[in-house]
């Protein structure tokens, strides 16, 4: 199931996403569904729309915390070394989430700011020190991110907020993908293309912490909730960009996260 | 006004703090409030109690983000060195979050986690690129914090989300003082005790990039939403706590933070 959260009619729903390349009869649809996906049971209760007239948005608004983890990847080769350190965990604030379409604004203080395709993994249930077997459960499904990032304000020694934190700095979507094994997401290509031309490419596999390592290493630190989102890390590395581009993000299997670049505001 | 957040009898509500040492002819008290504060107006409306017959709680849940300042002072220096980079920012998840008297979980991870004593500001508004001019209109009120880092789990030259994010790694409280200016705020002694032996101690006007400057700063960067805390670093620096151990954080004109110290579980 793949699940998107869209603006119709000036009012916001959580909805299923049938593609016409699934071989079903209709164009690309989402059907309403009542209730939230992360608060409780759902059903399919309200009108289909064609997904060109609906807007979507970050199929999940994390009410607490987008994980974000750094220096987990070669570039350009295709498996990783064996990990010699714990994950880098640090955390983006849910005020930079934004959704298909929307603009990422690139800072004034920043000349050097770049794109980081990734696989996003959405936390389905309150967890704490979930062992790795026992990973799939926590997971509510999975997402394609932009983890944007101002490589020339990282601080040297220091903290990274000020390079990872700003307003539009986590595209998320453009659904969330229900239906992948975690074994299935371990494999999945990755790749960002601007304005049309392939800039990165890499596969989830040759992440040096697997994703239910990630999780669980997480969760080790960190109660994890409903909504959490962990962005796995960039297998193909950063990528410049600048006002005026446009960038997407594809990750086999889940789909496409297209977002216009503009100067700040 | 002091708002603190409290449980009786197995419900959660805000009221307004009076103390006898304001000369009241009462012992210390809180009255309830009816609403949230940080969503719109309040008034009193319930019983008061005694303050001893209640549990006072994290006078605030983050909905959004704790913000944590890194490097803004030099400790045992009354007058700071002139700024020179940006404040250094780092962000902590609101699950890390725990209220007065709850305890302080040391990861097994670490062998060396120290407290911070600070002064924790909490914005009441939506805001966005605030004018230092302006910061006193986006700020709710100031309450006690300790910034708890796991010193040796800084992993060299990446973020620190390691050192910052555990679970109760951000004691909050008693309470949000709404009665003192931002000039007050920028002027008042902090400091710490490891059972009843002080450990460090400075003052807010020891912190390199003042509170307003720090508010501002933030916001340029992220908008800052009702609820959202900035811990504005440790004047006096860290010092390291142990199991077993209670430990006590004072911030003048506001109140005392205490919390014990255990193992990890």
């Amino acid at each position: 199931m793949r699940i998107a959260r869209y603006a119709k009619d000036d009012s916001i729903h959580y909805g299923v996403v049938e593609l016409e390349a699934d071989g079903g009869s209709y164009p690309d649809t989402v059907s309403e569904l009542e209730g939230d996906p992360f608060a409780g049971p759902v059903h399919l209760a309200g009108p289909r729309h064609s997904l060109a007239d609906v807007r979507l948005l970050a199929p999940v608004l994390p009410r607490s915390k987008v994980i974000g983890i750094a220096k987990n990847s070669v570039p350009g080769q295709a498996d990783p070394p064996a990990p010699t350190e714990p994950p880098v965990i640090f955390l983006k604030p849910n005020t930079s989430v934004i959704g298909p379409d929307e603009a990422i604004q690139l800072p004034t203080l920043s000349s050097d700011t770049v794109l980081e395709a990734e696989l996003a993994v959405v936390i389905g249930r309150i967890c704490r020190a979930v062992p790795i077997e026992r990973v799939p459960e926590v997971i509510f499904g999975y997402t394609v991110t932009n983890d944007v990032t101002a490589r020339d304000l990282i601080q040297p020694g220091n903290p990274w907020g000020l390079a990872k934190a700003w307003d539009t700095f986590t595209p998320l979507g453009p659904w969330i993908v229900t239906h992948l094994s975690l074994e299935e997401a371990s494999n999945l290509g990755v790749e960002a293309k601007v304005d049309e031309h392939l800039v990165t490419q890499g596969r989830t596999k040759g992440l040096i912490h697997p994703i239910a390592e990630l999780v669980s290493f997480a969760s080790s630190v960190m109660t994890l909730l409903p909504g959490d989102v962990i962005l796995t890390a960039a297998p193909g590395g950063g990528a410049p960009i600048r006002a005026g581009q446009t960038v997407s993000i594809e990750v086999e299997e889940i789909g496409v996260l297209t977002n216009p670049v503009i100067g700040e505001v």
